[in-house]
């Protein structure tokens, strides 16, 4: 049987994620494909029971370095869980988010160093990284006023940091797609949904003829 | 000031830790240490919810990266929490195990690899390693013979697996002493508690009088 595909959409807040991953899923199904879309934890009860470890208000204490490791161990957790058994049924399983956001958020933008981060995701991931991951570059500004805009969801506590924040972010992204140029495409998201999926939608397709469908 | 002593204490099942560091601790503060003795998760809010998802008995898919990287959380925080501020207050700190545990049970005798298993150790210490450690070493039908005769503990799950794990837990820490030869002192723990203290004690002046007491 034909192993499945592992996609990752990467991008900073209001970069359009849940967009692009939407109509990909839809665009790919069209084409015949078995399409599976998640995130962390992914409903998977470790991977949960840990998330809800890193999120509980209580523990203001958190150090940074625990944090990282929780992601990473909940990451380990949904990889084993949910995505290779995914991949191992012929699925493209697009997931929201994965070790780029630890580098280029926790590694780069928090400071705890983006090869140190990269070091426990190397011990979560064991060498199944995605095939293909689009990276929607975003200015923060444009990002932001499109979050803040929106009414359809909470401002969460990312949002409210401060843009040298999300400048660190975006930093972190634009170094993460130096190290691994075969595998991140970059997209201008700085554009409306439907030039952003045609330049998502010409990246799949020459993902996929390079693939064999 | 003058900052504290990390100690750690380090063996497989029945190599007589607990008798070891509360002698040890005695000692230490008749000679006129401030002393603090520790063990994951030490009471650490976080830690001890990170382990309470590690120790879950529902959590029967729990991956063993992703146990070795809570393991390595929970050891995070403690550290952060507790280990440093000891230290900072110029205490001795005797902890009950600590990142050898680690590499000698998931590292070695789990087959995760000790070198991965030191990355993500590496991570959650961030080059805070014990100044001592005092490795007891006993024969795995020894320690184990011991655990079965004391009536004041129960069996856990770890002293119901085969002696073939044992002897590879012993394995472990014989290889990682090479790593940390002047890290790691091993003492022949198959002995009587006299006995074997008289030499942890040997230890423990040879090192005050590197260090000046």
């Amino acid at each position: 049987m034909h192993k499945g595909y592992f996609l990752t959409v990467e991008g900073g807040e209001g970069a359009g994620k849940s967009s692009v991953i939407s109509r990909a899923g839809e665009y790919l199904a069209a084409l015949g494909h078995k399409v599976t879309v998640s995130r962390e934890p992914g409903g998977i009860e470790i991977a949960e029971q840990i998330r809800s470890v890193i999120l509980d208000k209580q523990n203001t204490k958190m150090d940074g370095r625990t944090e990282a490791l929780l992601y990473a161990a909940a990451r380990r957790q949904h990889l084993v869980e949910k995505i290779i058994p995914s991949l191992e049924e012929g699925h493209v399983l697009i997931c929201d988010r994965f070790i780029d956001s630890s580098l280029a958020y926790q590694g780069h933008a928090r400071g705890l160093g983006i090869q140190e981060v990269m070091a426990i995701n190397s011990f979560a991931i064991d060498h199944v990284l995605p095939d293909l991951t689009i990276y929607l570059d975003v200015l923060p500004e444009v990002g932001l006023s499109r979050i803040h805009a929106h009414g359809d969801r909470e401002i969460n506590r990312l949002d409210l940091e401060s843009m040298a924040f999300h400048e660190k972010v975006r930093e972190g992204y634009l170094l993460i797609r130096e190290m691994f140029p075969d595998r991140i495409v970059t997209i201008d998201a700085n554009q409306g949904q439907d030039d952003v999926f045609e330049q998502v939608k010409q990246a799949l397709d020459r993902f996929l003829a390079r693939n064999n469908g």
